[in-house]
């Protein structure tokens, strides 16, 4: 069995949001802008391996995301998969079960004042494209997705603050 | 507004099981063996308008799916998508959500008595595949998943009407 990579992966840079069960992170390949890419934070090999809590809690991720992509971004819709081919390269194989999202967009988007276009747009993703947006603007996008994770947790807290304010 | 085909779809000779909130139809396209389509009973655009019910109802057809790939059929993982693409050629887009299924096989999987390999097994799905399965072995196909559906459906019962007993 080999050692398991994303139970490793400590690094936090294009780490957007950690939930109690899953961590958003921005993806290494920008091939569609804002590309992320969600791990489950235990080792689990399979969907149908998930509890009942891990499932509804990476519902409220996608509901966040696709929020943020739609009414920040722009997007039109989403793509979504869940695919685990490359761990059975290995001989064997030790899956990690990850979701990954492309936002696909009708209109150029612009991040730090450069426009991108989604040449494929109503079509499926293309496979291995290579990356489209340029290093500093991979930040800029970074910071702005982020940013809208925290809103949604603020407002989470003001709830909760404001539910015991109730309670008293 | 297109007229939705989902919601006006009333052929059920491919689909495999009906729940409340889902039908789970084997996919015409048959470019990876007991390739299946899961579609929102009712019209919804995307993951994030679907309700916990929903959510939570189409986890247990994952894995009912996904154990009858892996134990009946001897799949070695699932590919799972909900990419949409398609409904967003036409000018005013009317998407309905479902999600496709893909099994993949590492060994060559034998149904009536043909014998298919998964020339892709552990790389992405082909684009633009043709159907492998012949038209009989379609059908014998279909059988055997629907009929390990069934299964699940009868334990159900049993659960029930053991509790039914345990209640008078």
């Amino acid at each position: 069995m080999n050692s398991c990579e994303w139970c490793n992966y400590k690094d936090s840079k294009w780490l957007i949001y950690k939930s109690i069960y899953w961590s958003v992170y921005l993806a290494d390949v920008q091939d569609y802008v804002g590309r992320c890419i969600l791990v489950l934070n235990r080792h689990c090999e399979c969907i149908s391996d998930l509890n009942t809590l891990e499932w509804i809690d990476l519902k409220s991720l996608i509901d966040q995301l696709e929020q943020i992509y739609k009414e920040v971004l722009g997007a039109e819709l989403c793509n979504w998969s869940c695919l685990m081919n490359n761990f059975y390269k290995e001989t064997n194989p030790n899956p990690h079960l990850h979701f990954h999202v492309r936002p696909r967009y009708k209109n150029p988007i612009t991040i730090n004042h450069h426009s991108y276009v989604d040449v494929e747009f109503a079509h499926h993703y293309a496979l291995k494209k290579e990356p489209v947006l340029i290093a500093e603007d991979r930040q800029v996008l970074f910071e702005q997705i982020k940013s809208h994770f925290k809103l949604k947790v603020k407002s989470v807290d003001i709830l909760l603050s404001d539910s015991e304010v109730l309670r008293e």
